[in-house]
């Protein structure tokens, strides 16, 4: 582990791959083999299992839990109290009849966020969905489907509502299938392949 | 307590009813007066108030908060982030006008889960309700009803959307009164009485 | 900070503004500059910002997250895992598309409760919002407008959906623009500022 990681004296850090920069609050777990990229900051009381990928410059707000399954890309903001998941019919594994499930990792759900996207406080995050790039999950939202790349989510069940800028603030309405930010100029064009950025 | 409890050096556990075979993760806490069965596993950042009484081999992932008045069987999974309630309209109990209704326990709302239930991540249960046996309550759901054996419930409010098996798999539709599990070949058939299993 | 405040040894207090008598649990956290009145109780696992700032008597129950930006009057009960939030397009400070609109505080959202409310379990709250004096937030809820003072919401996105009296019991409909507290008689007006007390 790099000598730049900061890592406060009640956080338990077992994983040795954080990079250069990052930093990791109180009562925050950042477990064996749970990858962390440079400059990211964990707010305390996060818990970032075994298995789980996380690239540079994340923020991950207190409380939020990230599991064994999951990846996120840089640049990411992970909301105070998002809770990610990683199994869609969970039963207790202690249970006698569900023993042989758990016996293997076929239960295990993947997860992606793709870059620079936001994911709202609180919100939580069934597994198998990916989550685009710059896409927005507001607060409180319950993602149980792919959100596209910059799209604008929320609710329970979250509905995507209107598309966001990379610099976060709120597309206009696509006229001919264009649009341009108010605040930072950036156009956008929907595709057959979603919404992209360019001239 | 049992000399084969496990807790971690950063969990404080006060109660001394805790079964053969369990474990206290980091930052977790079981209170005075919580009974907690065998082979439990409580995650990081629990906290198990007086008061509450769980089962054996149930599963408590991190973070989830357990009052006084909760009840949970064998066999339960309770997710990430889930919060019990046991107070309907709470009001600050230092707030001088509501001394009174907070001098007795009148205030108190009791909670069943039943066995082998799975409440899913982040999910918020109102106080005064049951959960039935090998329900499955899906993420992010806001319980405010009674949950029948066997259901599966999600959304805010949650509302029954199926039926799922003792091993966690979706039911098919019920005809005739009877379906089967499609993975471990269980009957189910509605009754009077709800949704039972065997010949 | 007085003699009579209360720190668990596994808490971090590093504000010096706490009244009398308040308490803080473990696993806590109360950062500088941040602000709390006299007999409050703060719950494990807390976290209080800097710059947020909080009345006296007001009850925060375990989890819940307070962010700079947000002021609670007196007597307010906070539920457990409750969120607040303080930016409506948060985005990673880290990412460099978006370290100017990080480098000032532009970004920073205010959210104000007023006296005597109470917020549901694991409720989430945009930021911007106004609650109203003894309003009561159901759990669970997501508040994305101003709550008015005495009334009952709930929901994702939570809707006023009647009121209640000050001491928490839900008041009959209006007649005539007026009712009365089953509970405790006090009767309450619907006038242009919305619901009133008195005679």
């Amino acid at each position: 582990m790099s000598s730049n990681v900061f890592v406060h004296p009640q956080a338990i850090v077992e994983s040795t791959t954080l990079g250069v920069g990052t930093r990791v609050w109180a009562f925050a777990h950042v477990c064996k083999e749970a990858t962390l990229g440079a400059n990211c900051n964990v707010g305390e009381g996060c818990y970032i299992e075994g298995g789980s990928r996380i690239g540079d410059r994340v923020t991950i707000k207190n409380g939020a839990m990230i599991w064994e399954g999951v990846t996120i890309a840089d640049d990411v903001f992970v909301g105070p109290g998002v809770v990610f998941t990683n199994d869609l019919r969970p039963r207790s594994p202690r249970f006698a009849a569900v023993v042989e499930r758990y016996a293997s990792k076929g239960w295990l759900g993947h997860t992606q966020v793709g870059r620079g996207a936001s994911i709202g406080a609180n919100t939580t995050i069934s597994c198998g969905v990916s989550i685009g790039e710059f896409a927005m999950v507001g607060a409180g939202a319950m993602i149980t489907a792919d959100v596209p790349a910059y799209a604008l989510t929320f609710g329970n069940p979250a509905r995507v509502r209107g598309y966001v800028c990379m610099c976060g603030t709120k597309l206009p309405s696509f006229r001919n299938g264009s649009t341009r930010c108010v605040a930072c100029s950036l156009r956008y064009r929907k595709t057959a392949k979603g919404v992209v950025t360019g001239e």
